[in-house]
């Protein structure tokens, strides 16, 4: 079968053979993005139209591809969800050959008796298929998860479903920050090594409960006055950042958290939960495949 | 006398009587941003000349044109500072004729036990001079108050001087979020209505102690699932961040806070202080004036 991630601005799929090993990978920079209404089917051929050349081929996708702007809209499944509704809610694009995993919306507190705002939606699309995938991976039922990034999501899923999940801008914010903000004047404007000591040192400030509209403004003031360099900044910051999503979160000190994501970002992530007391378990991509090769067994096939 | 307001991004002038009585006002988009290093005397002789003939003219500045990027750097006076320090240490552009106020630094608690962040230092440049001049004009020692905009200024005063303060970047998240973000897709491009409701549940869900890096992804989603109207978004984001600014603060219920800026950044900065149940004593640009003018007449002239 054929396992693809088309998120918002990339596109990766990988080859797995019966047992769900990967055989092969391929990533490309065709996110949903760059693609216009019509032309998913060309994109879809172009990338991996070899690997669905076997008559009984089957892909399944995750990802913003199941979106108003994606392939085919697959309508959000309400959480609590299990991975049962999921797999039983693929958006066939080609009827049993090519599929797209729903998403998942769910409600938070808003505010009482304002009756527009007194639930608050909120929506992933592709992240449920990573975290089914990580709770086989890990023979979990029961698990806070993270995956961080752009649009980082902190889920809470109970005997094996996913009862509540709430979206971070962190990564986000950061490149703002980073980018547009004042703060772009005075930090480096190419890559700089990671700088641990000043990554701490922004999640330890962030975990003392001072408001990010302030803390964002040390970076620029501690530079000022030649407490920290230049070079030391951008880690300073994404510490600042991180640190404030991990100070809004319910966790007790001596728990643990699975966090899924790229090794560079779950590293980070692994030692802004140490300064909070929390152990963290690290997956990669391989979630995603191991949750798409999941649903697929759930398929009575022909063959 | 000539005072003058010399920011960022505007030039703001006024020609006042010997009462301190504002004669005339001037306003150019010639912000510091605008102008090369050594062309600072001819652009004010382009715009404020005429107001200079005078053989006993005095002209004094206040904001950005005395920070490194300015006409002259003015060294920052060090809080606790009050109105006698500012006034004493003015940096003469042309000795008796044309000086630049000081701006202030302070230093807030930081991280203990790691050296180069114990303190996190924190700065304003013309700030100071509005502080000092609502002080008089409400003839107030004691307050708290806010200086409303891109970077909000919380400042405490004490026995008339100002003990400490910090900087929050509401205003410029909020662009950031509004122009930069993924949220820019879903706010209308234009001005909007200022819309009462949205902005104060924005300020009302902040309030609650959600992160903003939460909060703002709800701008989106309340409009994926149509439950704010795209006209409310703008309104509704205000709300949110201001709301974050004022949750930060450690401001008793039934207290008062002075806030000074435009017309309509201390309204809504008064509708979200009566959500916290803080009252607000609100003033414009006549601080700026009245501090000058105060910190003029300390100055020995020959006439």
């Amino acid at each position: 079968m054929l396992a693809l991630d088309w998120g918002t601005t990339s596109l990766r799929g990988a080859r797995l053979d019966v047992q769900g090993q990967v055989l092969e990978e391929r990533s490309f920079a065709r996110g949903i993005l760059t693609v216009q209404a019509g032309e998913f089917p060309a994109v879809f051929e172009t990338c991996f139209g070899d690997w669905m050349q076997a008559p009984d081929a089957l892909c399944l996708m995750s990802g913003m591809v199941g979106s108003r702007q994606g392939w085919l809209e697959a309508p959000y499944c309400a959480c609590p969800a299990g991975f049962a509704e999921i797999a039983a809610q693929l958006a066939w694009v080609e009827p049993g050959r090519i599929a797209i995993v729903p998403g998942l919306c769910c409600e938070m507190d808003g505010i009482p008796n304002v009756k527009r705002l007194e639930r608050i939606p909120d929506v992933m699309r592709g992240e449920e298929t990573q975290i089914f995938g990580a709770l086989q991976l890990l023979g979990l039922q029961d698990a806070l998860l993270v995956l961080p990034g752009t649009h980082s999501k902190w889920v809470q899923v109970r005997a094996g479903r996913i009862q509540s999940f709430s979206t971070f801008m962190t990564g986000e914010f950061f490149a703002l920050l980073r980018q547009h903000s004042i703060l772009s004047r005075t930090l480096p404007s190419g890559d700089t090594e990671f700088d641990d000591a000043a990554f701490e040192q922004g999640v330890t400030l962030a975990l003392r409960g001072h408001s990010l509209l302030q803390t964002a403004f040390s970076t620029r003031t501690l530079s000022l006055f030649d407490r920290l360099p230049a070079t030391a900044l951008p880690s300073y910051l994404s510490g600042l950042v991180i640190g404030e999503e991990l100070r809004a979160q319910p966790m007790a000190v001596g728990s643990s958290v699975v966090v899924i994501g790229s090794e560079a970002l779950t590293q980070r992530y692994q030692k802004a939960l140490a300064l909070r007391g929390v152990a963290a378990q690290c997956l990669g991509a391989k979630a995603t495949w191991t949750g798409l090769w999941a649903i697929a067994q759930t398929l009575a096939r022909p063959n």
